[in-house]
């Protein structure tokens, strides 16, 4: 018992996540090579990195449910409510993220692009604990204050604290194992920067309309405060009145309060906004996209974005 | 109020720090290259890995507070103590760490060490993580055991926890600078760590036989149930009734308690043990340095150990 169970929770952890960003390194990889079968040292490689991504978000998760006071991570208490565990999950994060370091050296130190899967990963993560940050300081700190919810601050925790890691990330990876230089893809980043915030915006969606029986889970985002896209929206578009009811009623526990809520987002037909913004977004991704010179590329890119496109969970 | 003071905030810590780690790569590098000024670029890059190590240092100091539960560093409230930042101190610790990683972008990405100075830093910072988990899980875990306490542990906890960020890294960064590579330098390494565990004894030795004025902290080992130097070796020098009074009495608040144990340290005579160990680790470091082929080698080791040796605080 006590810590000597960690390898075992480990393989629970991934085991119940779907490592979709750990295995799209693969993906990517194979398409930017135009093949369908690797030989055993790409595979190695490509899927190498593609845990070094699994377990960057497993860092990440461990410290996110500390600071979000969370109870339970896919389907199990988070690890620092295991009794014997505490907020030495503090430090069991941080050797999490070590051990990718570690990888990263074991595998990749004599590889040309060494430096820059470093300077990747590093780049990556600040980024996320800078998303993590603005997410804090906006929605926590403090009184609750709508007023300083729109779609300004939402773009920018949503690129921030999840687009460049869940999408940059992977193929990024691939990109270098592919020995491409990355300076060479900002317009590649910025498309699967927006992608992401698409993947966002969709999931703020499904919180509060998704079926929860099919997403597996029961969506809290108005009982919760959160800077949500749809909280977002209804601000932009209620007069006064409105307003007063959303300030009244957001972020409170009560069933009837997220009942007006909801009520409110139906006046304002946020369904309808949603549904255009999903087209258009479409619409401008995939003109970003074929604008892209390498048709290996465009493959790469289309095929994340119909993972993603009309998704229902 | 709120975040917007986290710049003066840092200013504080850092002042109000001895910055000790930080100067000695100055201080180092001088010694390695022969000289007595270095040039403005010299300068300014040993002085930016200082600036790292320190960095380095507030990023774990920051989340071991919150893992120790503490209430006060370097005269301040803990950063996590303070109203409005909370459990929010952990993604500020992550932040400080990254911006190690972004300040070694900036001035050394050009350099050929630059992989190595990244390897260098994850490693040490790896090598600090695995020693605060041997201490969580020693010191911590379930009930409190004493007989898990042995100079073999105490050894472990202190070369990873302390030793290789407090003195190895600064000397490893000088000698990066100075175009050398480090895998030639594993003697100096271990001479390092082994400096590193003398200056930790002392530490021990220090809280509870050290002058409370001089030092500018009142001991509180015993009552912390610490592994300290000191109960090891009582605890390898006890008979039966004397280890019963350490069982019963260490690591209880009660001054009555903490009293008992410090006279049966006085029985074990435990302060000719620690003066003994103490010129006992010196003659050894002092041969060890000796046999050292670079005499500039040797002058940066010598000038470690005369810094800490019989030091009062």
């Amino acid at each position: 018992t006590g810590r000597w169970g960690d390898e075992f929770e480990l393989q629970v952890f991934f085991s119940s996540g779907k490592c979709n960003r750990g295995l799209s390194v693969v993906d990517s990889y194979k398409l930017l090579k135009g093949v369908d079968v690797l030989t055993e040292e790409e595979m190695f490689l490509a899927s190498t990195l593609g845990w070094c991504i699994e377990w960057l978000q497993a860092f990440f998760l461990v410290l996110d449910d500390i600071m979000d006071d969370s109870h339970t991570r896919r389907g199990q208490p988070c690890w620092f409510r295991v009794s014997q565990v505490g907020l030495i999950a503090v430090n069991d994060g941080i050797l999490l993220r070590n051990h990718i370091s570690r990888m990263l050296r074991l595998h990749f130190k004599k590889k040309p692009y060494y430096a820059d899967l470093l300077d990747l990963f590093n780049e990556v993560e600040f980024k996320t604990a800078s998303g993590q940050m603005l997410d804090l300081i906006t929605t926590h700190e403090g009184e609750k204050d709508l007023t300083k919810y729109n779609i300004g601050v939402h773009r920018r925790i949503v690129q921030f604290k999840t687009a460049y890691y869940s999408f940059y990330l992977p193929v990024a990876c691939a990109l270098l194992l592919s020995g491409e230089s990355l300076e060479n893809y900002s317009a590649v980043e910025n498309i699967l920067v927006e992608m992401g915030t698409y993947f966002q915006v969709q999931d703020d969606y499904l919180d509060c309309y998704g079926d929860p029986e099919f997403i597996g889970k029961i969506g809290t985002d108005i009982e919760d405060y959160k800077c949500s896209w749809l909280v977002v929206q209804a601000l932009e578009r209620a007069d006064e009145s409105q307003k007063s009811i959303l300030f009244e009623n957001y972020g409170k526990k009560d069933p009837a309060c997220v009942a007006k809520v909801k009520d409110l987002y139906k006046e304002l037909n946020l369904e309808a906004v949603f549904h255009e913004y999903e087209s258009e977004s479409y619409k401008k991704l995939i003109a970003d996209i074929e604008a892209q010179p390498s048709v290996a590329v465009q493959k790469v890119l289309k095929s994340f974005l119909h993972k993603i496109y009309m998704r229902q969970k």
